[in-house]
């Protein structure tokens, strides 16, 4: 190890506090407030480890959990973007990526070049361990949402056919957490906590 | 997999949730407000990534990920005990006992037995792995203290020997990572953000 590596690594890790003043639209399962970046991150690392067996393929789980943990970091300079945005779309990511190189830069190089490629991966969502991540990714605020009455739904107004689009990329990851999450959606329907308009016919 | 899994597996993520209601006494680097269990556990769990290589031996990074995810669910029923609390020891974990099998007992069999099974070698302290985990646990709220102008050690009146005496066992997890949480130490004490009296000469 060269011996500047340390302080670099301790410099990233002082930096990456930061995540956890990044607010997310989405609240707690048990509490009116928001969740933050950090929560969310470590809530998805839980989320993998409990359900990695129900992953389409079998998984680098180890990866996975890198890929949960870091994805969030690049908020810190690019802010978070509610996936239910028409003006800011995710796909955006010219900002993200001048975030990545400038926090994950801060690591020593070949660990700098780590984290970015595995943001990449799961930014692209190609590989099987992207996939599952992302899918993890859409079922926690699936989850938080329908355990708050609607959540982020009913107060961004956002309809079914909206959730059902974003959601489905759910199915990459895990057809068994797919047909779970198609259940909870259609369920809130029913329930009256997710509005399902005609328009799209 | 029997159908029951998953209702399972998702009931304990949404009960975990609690974890980021449970509050730490160390505060973050970049605020005043109080940081939590799950902000607390994202950030060992990247400090686990990013340190890995300074660990004394080769450890296993996907176990010592997950009983740093892991290690304060238990607080949930059991409580946040504060390193310097005179009154409740960490070493009483009766309580935390019952909350181990309360929480992770929500979970498959298999599963839950892992799960109590990781977070009782983190415990017991005993494996280069749970070596490891400790010393993430014990070298995350030193970088927050000396950040932040002595942080708890100012707020609750604790000493160099008893800071010395509680950080020393980073040098089990890695001599490097020891090196350094020493030398951050002794430089507080030199700034005049940890006081070191003679009485124990
Ligand atoms: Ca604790």
């Amino acid at each position: 190890m060269h011996p500047d590596n340390l302080l670099q690594q301790i410099n990233f890790i002082k930096e990456i506090d930061k995540v956890k003043l990044i607010q997310r639209k989405t609240k707690l399962f048990n509490s009116d407030r928001n969740e933050n970046d950090a929560e969310h991150s470590w809530h998805l690392a839980m989320m993998t480890i409990v359900l990695a067996e129900h992953a389409e393929v079998p998984i680098d789980v180890l990866k996975v959990l890198k890929m949960v943990l870091i994805h969030d970091i690049v908020e810190i300079d690019a802010g978070d973007t509610f996936i239910y945005d028409t003006v800011k779309s995710h796909s955006n990511t010219d900002e993200e990526r001048l975030a990545a190189n400038r926090i994950f830069g801060m690591l020593p190089k070949e660990q700098a070049e780590e984290f970015i490629s595995i943001w990449e991966e799961f930014e692209l969502g190609q590989t099987n361990e992207a996939k599952f991540a992302r899918s993890m990714d859409r079922l926690e605020p699936l989850l938080q949402n329908t355990s708050n009455k609607g959540g982020t739904w009913a107060e961004f107004d956002v309809d079914y056919h909206k959730v059902y689009e974003k959601k489905k990329v759910i199915k990459e990851g895990s057809t068994a957490l797919w047909n779970y999450a198609e259940n909870l959606i259609n369920e809130s329907v029913e329930k009256g906590i997710l509005k399902k308009s005609d328009s799209k016919s």
